[in-house]
């Protein structure tokens, strides 16, 4: 199996969803691979994503495009496609070929929409699975999981405790806490707020483009830092400011930067993809069923782990990766944690290529 | 005078704005006081405030209900009236009862709404010299400046360099930096957003509450602090989660907090005055005129500084305050920087009566 790029398995209904909701549709499950499994198929690096990034982690001989994280993946570098098998899925409820809100529901001829089953981190994780079978792979050499994709990855551990050898973590944690499920809850009630949302049945050629577009601002403004800004932007005005529009139109480069970068996203992501997924985030706890992150983590099968984070982070605050290592530690796991001097905040793994590369080529070497 | 509550002083035409405009209805102020001027009319503490609050600032005989900082100023208290006669303005462009976009204009008879000029800080500050004048004193004994208010009292003491002996700047900054122009930029755009908004004609039986309570939201989630509410709320489920209305209700109480504050907030506030004191908060720049804060902190007739901030701020960050001490600090004043214990981020002035109680209660003595 060679450079494949983008496949899907359809996973046989029913589908079990955390909720207790069994879908009796079939499901799709889209992904893409670099690289070359070996004989032995012990060559495999799995990639669970944040929210929003498709399956296309990288270019590839069938598809050219750069791939979301295009400076880490590939020959030569961090995460080396020249040894490395690479897999990469797109999560369960996303809208880039994988089954979700968005999805046409083949009884109606039409979009699921909110009939979709609610979607849990375990159900992300849970169809993942039938791929890693479908490639013939018992053990994944390692689980990489940023952002939300760390909590998919801690979630494949926990359903499947022989998965994988080593384990990394970025920028994540074992469950969200208050403030960021307070910064993710306005972004939803912006978009179900937006008259064109329709309590999710909005016309394609008329989406809620108000509250998508507030949501990503807020976004833009909690997944970077203070310290990025001030040296970006600091207090720069914008260059036509005497053609400002109006009392409350832009005047420094800061917000005219946001309102560029938050009109960009809007167009690529379903909005009901988007409350779907991000409700998700809020609902995980990895130690839900333990007294704590400690009691999650016994018995699993891995031989190291990796928990890498950056100050600054909104979403998951450094504490939360120190959580995480305490509790590897606390039960004998051979685990490292990384504080990455990256001024990015949460997206610095996105972002920062130099430090989040290096600390990636230092594991995978 | 003694103990009169809600004054007004009535500033005759023309006003000149920053922005250049030539205002040539009247300009009405409204503001309270409490304690008794004394003789030689040198017990006034002026306080400035933060973007939302009236005048009313605590109870008094004439108005009972409590005010934005009954647990710091009254008889015995922190700022004690027994001792201090103290003045609240109702900023210019609030809705108060001072004069600001949701004024009635005299010629039309309706509102002015946006026809009313551009408010900048440093227009709040000169409105408040007749104010200062009208009591008949000539240099006040300290002013007193949280938050927004902070850069209202540095805009005070430069146009007028001899009006305090003393400066109390808390939670405040000498300019906004990029990450808070962008909450606010993004608080702002949810309100014009809002289809009742309507160019800022709405309706006042039909105003644009969606916007509002979401700028509200954001207001919430960043005036206060992560570490308060991982103590208060932690990932605690509401009681009624069983009865969660839809797939996006709210799960967890934090959600129901919010949601509640923010709902009870909008009706106080106009939609109109938010953004034009909001807009001001932005453009501030203490240090405009000058290479550097330091520059513009010279040749004041200071006799003491206190600077007080707190971890987890992010309207203005602790090393904003470290800046202005920096400023006043090279220039020879004499200057105190506390940074106080308190978690509830850039509202701790408001909420943690313990320790800015204890702060301002050892200055004043």
């Amino acid at each position: 199996m060679n450079g494949i790029a983008k496949k899907s398995v359809n996973i046989h209904p029913p589908f079990n969803f955390k909720s207790g909701a069994v879908f009796n549709d079939p499901i799709t499950i889209v992904y893409e691979t670099l690289g070359t499994l070996n004989a032995k198929k012990n060559n495999a690096i799995l990639v669970t994503t944040g929210l929003s990034p498709s399956a296309h982690i990288a270019s590839s001989l069938e598809d050219s495009s750069s791939g979301w994280w295009e400076d880490i993946v590939g020959k030569g570098k961090s995460i080396d496609t020249s040894e490395y098998f690479v897999i990469c899925v797109n999560s369960l409820g996303s809208c880039f070929g994988t089954s979700g809100p968005s999805s046409m529901d083949p009884r109606s001829g039409k979009r699921y929409r909110l009939s979709f089953p609610e979607i849990s981190i375990e159900d992300v994780a849970s169809s993942i699975k039938p791929v890693i079978d479908e490639l013939g792979i018992e053990t994944l050499k390692a689980i990489v999981g940023p952002s939300m994709g760390g909590m998919t990855a801690l979630s494949l551990i926990k359903q499947y405790p022989n998965i994988t050898n080593d384990l990394v973590l970025i920028s994540a944690a074992s469950s969200s806490r208050p403030f960021s499920i307070a910064l993710r809850s306005l972004q939803r009630s912006m978009i179900t707020s937006d008259p064109q949302w329709k309590e999710g049945n909005y016309n394609q050629d008329d989406l809620p483009l108000e509250g998508m577009k507030h949501a990503r601002f807020l976004g833009m403004i909690t997944y970077r830092s203070p310290t990025e800004w001030n040296k970006r932007f600091g207090r720069k005005l914008i260059q036509n400011i005497a053609e400002r529009a109006d009392l409350f139109g832009n005047r420094f480069q800061i917000q005219d930067y946001l309102k560029r970068r938050s009109d960009d996203f809007i167009s690529d992501f379903d909005p009901n993809s988007y409350l779907y997924l991000s409700n998700a985030i809020d609902a995980f706890d990895f130690a839900e069923d333990s007294d704590d992150i400690e009691g999650a983590v016994t018995n699993l099968d891995l031989n190291r782990v990796l928990i890498i984070g950056v100050e600054e982070d909104y979403i998951f605050p450094f504490q939360c990766q120190e959580d995480l290592y305490n509790a590897f530690s606390a039960q004998k796991y051979s685990v490292e944690l990384l504080k990455l001097p990256s001024i990015n905040g949460h997206d610095s793994f996105l972002v920062d290529h130099e430090n989040f590369g290096s600390a990636l080529a230092e594991f995978f070497k």
